[in-house]
């Protein structure tokens, strides 16, 4: 059987209060409407085409060619726009999928098995359905006594006796893509709010006696609609557990789950531990029996196995194995650690490799630099790698030390084995096993500020 | 209609274990005591008499000439609380508001509500209820069955079956002025705790043929009285919720609303995002289209359109539009920082103005200090503005570049467009376009470490 | 009376998918079998056997001698497991309490009264029960119509109709020591899992017309099982809540009690603030009035009266009283703060004595060193102490003040109330008030950058 996709998510959004167009709000760190193509692809459907409308340019820049798109200029209703994706779709057959592009929380599993649903049972249309306690603002999904679908009712032109009709309808539906496409001409506007339904689809097949069905999925969360910012926040909260109990359950030790934000494209390996409050988003891949300390902020960085974090940031970056970093550091893009490598308090990297076993362990800078095996920066030591107007590289071997507060002035290269004193500042390259200084002698004036002069 | 306020803030608060006194500890930032008092003010009421007792004098301390005072000397009941307001109100006419200073989530809405429903009735006296599932410790509104008040009892003389009664009185009234002041003496303290209860001029009135009223919030936490600190926790938390709900709803994403913590004179501009665990307190101003990171605390500063804040704490200072501020950095009183500023990690600004475009990237500290537009200072570099007994102004112009670890020992002045080379120690002004250094030659020995040494 | 505990600590712990032994995984930083085993202690029992099994070396290595142990070869139920302490246990008098491993929440107040309740009433065996509205998993607690416990049936053989029943088998049993070893031989392995479950002996007893007791706590956490991490997580987050609700009622106000960590053998006084986020464990002690600033990671130290922590990490050191430190400061093992003392952004302090009113205010490292009294550390300022191989130690005198950015190398002494100079490297000792510097002179090239060549 042939599937498509219709995405809906032309609407504006007014009440999110925002320039952004709604659909590219962020949960867990990745725009509503993306979470919902990634789950329609993960479902295994190709054919995609995305309604959009309000911040049209926007949202083709954000999804690109993983969708075709359709324009809707007027925003007529759900009906409406779903019969702009006749130019993509109305020669198809099979099954055409119609998902709201503001439901972040969908699963591909869900969407798989409402069209398995809808194939099996050899429906016109198929509703996928959910359960609350609090139904406001949803249609909701009328049954007659055999437990047939009557009708979807909107919120706005419900009765009394229907609006505390706990079962309500998710927006989302399977198709028979010939009948959705030969009905949806027939829909009216004539209701509370003018707009053209695309529930009466549903009407008009049960007036012909077609057959429609009702898949209900008792994850509520699923099809939780955002329309506001609470509501963008519920669905980050709901994410968050779902991500949480996930890593839980496949050996990761969260302490606190409620504080713990970690972001769709991560992977973590078992026996780590998160520390409360950390944060991991983007294309980030944690090892086994990994400490990520509390607070800790990691972006699209690997940390392999065993390596210990403490309240860090970390973009873009390497972490070898069994490395420290922190408390209060900074990787920043193409920080690059080896194996056994200590990166200390108050110190940044930047596009830096620190070989295996080196050492950066306080109040440090290293940028555009390569540091050899074994070498231990002082603390304060700086590569100068700026003079204003281009970057330059530093070069340091292996087995070097490099005393407090240096400056090593790039471009620069400071060979294997060497020593460099202590508040030296360092522009000239220094060979292998050489000892390099740059500063001044002591003078110490004694009794210059004698006991007497101090306590006047 | 005249109105007045009689705020009850005498009890010591001995649940609290506290030497603080009781309606001085605060929820979000700010007393319990000066909540009540803002939204009495908020309300319209300028004649405005606490009631004070255990921590007299802090207390006055801290509201100041907001309100009027009388000393309630042995806590002997509200009735006798009250009683010592008539100082000031024995002579008034019009409404007197009566609130507790423990209530630190009521809203001038519902006071304004209350008197408003007290006056159209024309009551003697009107109750504010609430309802709730858990009403232990609370008086219980006794109704008959028209519905009428026949009392308020305490829980400590109820029955059991009033005991069950859920809706309660919030021990927040409006009285007809002179009504009051008449009962008031009239008041026994034949009961459980031998206290002289408000409640019981109620009683009086209805002895009396006279009529009360009673205005139900649905809000329970409006009302919600706070003795220990669980009770403390529970209403910041409440708070919490009902500030955060606010700016989403006004247009600011909120990733963790649990977890983020604003103050009640914050205002924030709409497609700002705030990141988990921020805590913005004082008056404190943040623009559109903003980013405050994880865990950043700012407090009393003003940080302008589409800056972009990390992990740092910000104190009395103003962050300028599209500027960048940390991973952890610290603003501290009287940093000033222009348009397109960046304040890398591990910097500490204070009483310094940092010009439009000017970079401070890394570990240093610039303190009474003026830094020009686009000037560059360098990783490591500080304004030694400290000589042990002195502090000192460090003039640096615009377009500088100041090297690494360069310190620029105060008074000094350093020239527009100068370069002041890594590593020096400045004491003398520098002129305009100049090149200043202070700095040893280095000194290589070469071999002084050879490999031989180096591996016995 | 006699007592005994037997404490079952053999399984595996599939489901937490870990290399780490189950009863090993930490709740509040501590090993669940340790928070048993201390909470067996504090009921008032000394002679305790641990069953171990599954990685029994370390479960040995983390109890040492605070119990003795039966190990436990197969798992074949807990009847099985209990009979291993039979060459401990079997010729003893008394009670004998089993205690599971696995549920680290349990406390000895309700160990205790589980005890006293079976002893006073003269039972063979007395179950610990509670009640919940999710009984899946649990053994359930089958009674007849007057009462009296009929049988204690696993989840997997329960009918239909036993798991519905809502009070369940915590695990836990307090045993006459004769009757349960005389018994267990009796036990057989004819049920769904083929094991052979201890509460067997219970209906052994029954059959010999002895007496079963039922003991019901109100406290379901206390009994919760922990099998896997989200299992976990819910311990920690119960664990959490009753120690912040301790701590509160005691006097120390908690901002935000859901994401305050703080673990068992902590102390603070009463009027101290804990911020968001804090994370206080191990063996610390924290005074009164103190302020512990938001995100802050105190472990093994002692904070004293009136100290004000900011968002700094703190282990194995001790802070005098009045003092301040951090925002973003680390005190490492061995950092010991005399009283009003100051330790700014971005400084580090190992294995250090800061004396009464010293400070080092910014981007320092101090470590291995002494500073005496009222002494001020410049930003910058380091001392020197390791040259690669050897650590040496950095002596500070009294009313020392150290310019911005000097390096003091160790083994070096500063002499009281000298002054080194700012970008000074010391390598020699300094005598009582003098003057030391180790610094280049300023050379200026007056127009050597001039304004034509900058904008060319």
């Amino acid at each position: 059987m042939q599937r498509h996709a219709i995405v809906l998510a032309a609407g504006k959004g007014t009440r999110m209060k925002s320039k952004q167009y709604k659909v590219l709000h962020e949960v867990a760190g990745k725009s509503m409407i993306v979470h919902v193509i990634d789950q329609v692809q993960q479902s295994g459907i190709t054919d995609i085409v995305t309604i959009v409308g309000h911040g049209a340019e926007q949202v083709k820049a954000t999804l690109g060619t993983t969708s075709q798109y359709s324009f809707q200029e007027a925003q007529l209703g759900t009906a409406h726009a779903v019969k702009q994706a006749a130019e993509h779709l109305a020669a198809q057959q099979g099954t055409t999928l119609v998902v709201c592009g503001d439901t972040p929380l969908i699963t591909s599993d869900t969407l798989s098995k409402l069209m398995a649903h809808h194939e099996t049972s050899q429906a016109q249309a198929t509703v996928l359905s959910a359960t609350t306690s609090q139904p406001y603002g949803y249609g909701r999904i009328v049954r007659n006594e055999q437990g047939g679908l009557v009708e979807i009712v909107e919120e706005k032109d419900a009765t009394e006796a229907q609006k505390i009709i706990q079962e309500i309808s998710s927006g989302i539906f399977a198709f028979d893509n010939a009948t959705l496409f030969a009905l949806l001409d027939q829909v009216d506007n004539d209701n509370a709010q003018g707009e053209y339904y695309l529930p009466q689809v549903l009407t008009l097949i049960l007036q012909q006696q077609g057959h429609i069905g009702v898949y209900h999925t008792d994850n509520f969360d699923e099809i939780m609609g955002v329309n506001d910012r609470v509501a963008l926040s519920r669905a980050e909260q709901a994410y968050r557990v779902r991500m949480n109990e996930y890593h839980m359950r496949e050996g990761v030790t969260i302490i606190d789950p409620n504080t713990t934000y970690i972001g769709p494209d991560v992977t973590i390996g078992e026996d780590t531990v998160i520390e409360p409050g950390v944060r991991i988003t983007g294309r980030t891949t944690i090892g086994s029996d990994v400490r990520i300390g509390q607070y800790s902020e990691i972006r699209d960085s690997q940390i392999d196995d065993g390596a210990v974090i403490k309240q860090s940031v970390i973009t873009e970056a390497v972490v070898g194995a069994q490395s420290t970093v922190g408390p209060f550091a900074q990787l920043r893009p193409g920080a690059d650690l080896g194996q056994d490598t200590k990166i200390g308090n108050f110190v940044e990297v930047k596009k830096a490799r620190i070989d295996d076993g080196a050492k950066v362990s306080h109040l440090s800078y290293i940028g555009d630099a390569e540091v050899g095996a074994r070498t231990n920066i002082g603390c304060g030591a700086i590569t100068v790698n700026y003079d204003g107007v281009n970057k330059f590289k530093t070069t340091i071997g292996k087995d070097v030390f490099v005393g407090c507060n240096a400056n090593l002035v790039a471009p620069v290269t400071i060979g294997d084995g060497t020593l460099v004193a202590a508040g030296s500042t360092i522009t000239d390259n220094v060979p292998d096993y050489s000892l390099a200084l740059g500063r001044a002698r002591q003078v110490t004036k004694e009794g210059y500020l004698n006991k007497e002069s101090k306590e006047s």
